[in-house]
């Protein structure tokens, strides 16, 4: 997953006119500069040129951030962290905070809420057009039917967000899935950590390190390939469980891991 | 907002007969005296004479509590407070315990359970009564489309359940915003701060002071006015981006703040 | 409620076949050996062989465990606790853990993640099977209305389940109720408690015990026929108030208690 490849000339249009995505990306213009564009999963990404002050206090932001930008969405962990983890390697923002809500709208799972800083609202607006192209994308491994959903995500290389998030190792490979009802996770993290050589970072319930939700967690690192293999099979175990208890699940855009 | 101008003369009717406001307060009478009401956003009202002596000890109640009045609803969290708040300071009941269930029957937000002590079942089941007409009225400024959700109150003199709550300064003017997905509320929260010289006493997220809540809530104390104004310009902004995230927000009731 | 009279005899079909139950338990076999079957209320039952040796440090398991069961459910708790609670009485498996997310598809409550351990997988399977048959009966005393949902439990004797998740006297009679929105939970505990001699083992709340679901839940134990009786009085009440805040509850089985 190289930046590069993925990554559209934000320079060369708004969310406002024509370009490619806008048919998932729509943005009605609420006639508010705060407002960049929104994405599947009910996600919206917002800048904050220059912080309140009594805010800035509560948010404990350092004295060199005075824009933020924000992405949050309804439905959504991985992906969205991943995106903004793009997004802050690829700009000048830094990550502020990652919180995951119990949402899911209805779901057994979280919504997310994220906040990147940056000098001036030209850099934080930047990374959040990147992070929501890229949860548009990384959506498509989001699948949700009528018994519960599943998410996975994959980065070659982790950056600020992934380890504030889930303790990732800067630079390493990492891998993420999420199943519910939670159950459903727990075999499905048994079947990933059997299938390759890769070390655990991060096993959550809904007691532990989750805001309750239904869903058995796990983050971890190793060889890239490795991560990869373990994020497939997870995928698959998920897929044939999630199916066995309902419909098959749709996402909201294209899967895209392989 | 003054208790005279709002509250209507309970003395001269009950739920089950006909009435002012019989259409949005259904009261099918279970046969149980307990029952007071309901009304919008899944509120019921109900009153326990004298509470189990068992109960008493867990919840900790003070000798001279011998009735409960109880608020609670599905959506909403602080139309009710203030509407008890009313209650109280218009009743002998006084507050016991405001909490806020991470619920909303799916959208990303809290409901509420609200609970009330007094001597003897009458001073607690006309607090009930009123918190129930004052909730429908307050549901007005509650907004939900397919995306998200606001909330806004406003209390020209906070009283005991606003402190109890939110540590509402008691006498002085109260205002109250949330916004949910919680990067909405946070914008919002920005731009009522600056519209205008308001004290921050509430900053909440989904990890802080919330049950996990996908929301940015605040509230904030100061001259009558400024806090109006501050509320105002939250619900002009939270609007805007609801909008822009989806359809127009309908409410169960009317908006009532101007 | 005697273990003998409820239970199919599991050695003589599978889920698979035709069998007793069969419209209730629906398992379509996702090629997965981990897949036992499912039930109401969104209810999984999977079985781990060999857990793998990360997972096993995270878990804290004892040496002797090395095949895990797990039922898990989007809706529900104590049914589900109780159903385990049998099923563990039953075989040689033991309890791991109970955790309740907060959940309910989009109500006010919780699901479940229930993880049993066994030396090898007959063990942990043929109490997941137990376990499943029980989860489809106790969902009798599941009732969901569109305002709320009630739940109800009663075992004639507690056992290893029932004791770590609501510190109930093995071997004594246990009760259960639960209301949504928590102010009718709160009427029903106050009735049932003083409808029979019943010591409260368990009172929580939206900010007391629970995943902050809209909820009052309490359990007791006592003399069976009086915790019977509590419980029954619970129920009469909870319908009741629930019927006057909206349509009559369905529930996704046959009511059993009486």
């Amino acid at each position: 997953m190289s930046g590069e490849s993925i990554l559209f000339p934000y320079e060369e249009h708004e969310y406002t006119r024509e370009g490619i995505n806008m048919e998932n990306i729509y943005n009605p213009n609420p006639g508010l500069p705060e407002f960049v564009g929104r994405t599947v999963l009910d996600t919206v990404g917002l800048v904050i040129p220059s912080i309140d002050v009594a805010l800035r206090r509560e948010m404990k932001l350092p004295d060199d951030v005075n824009a933020l930008g924000v992405i949050s969405s309804r439905t959504g962990a991985a992906g969205q962290i991943c995106a903004v983890d793009e997004a802050v390697k690829n700009t000048n923002a830094t990550l502020v905070s990652v919180e995951l809500p119990r949402d899911t709208k209805g779901w057994g799972g979280h919504g997310n809420y994220i906040v990147m800083g940056g000098r001036d609202v030209s850099d934080v607006r930047q990374a959040v057009e990147i992070a929501l192209e890229l949860t548009y994308r990384n959506a498509g491994e989001v699948y949700i039917n009528s018994a519960g959903h599943l998410e996975f995500a994959y980065s070659a290389s982790a950056g600020e967000a992934l380890n504030t998030a889930f303790s990732a190792p800067v630079g390493q490979a990492f891998g993420f899935m999420a199943g519910s009802p939670a159950a459903i996770g727990l075999v499905m993290a048994d079947k990933a950590l059997k299938s390759a050589g890769v070390t655990l970072i991060r096993y959550m319930t809904p007691d532990r390190g989750t805001s309750h939700s239904n869903e058995v967690i796990i983050a971890f690192t190793g060889d890239a390939s490795a991560v990869k293999t373990a994020v497939l099979t997870a995928r698959e175990v998920g897929l044939a469980l999630l199916c066995a208890m309902g419909e098959y699940p749709e996402g909201p855009s294209t899967p895209y891991l392989s």
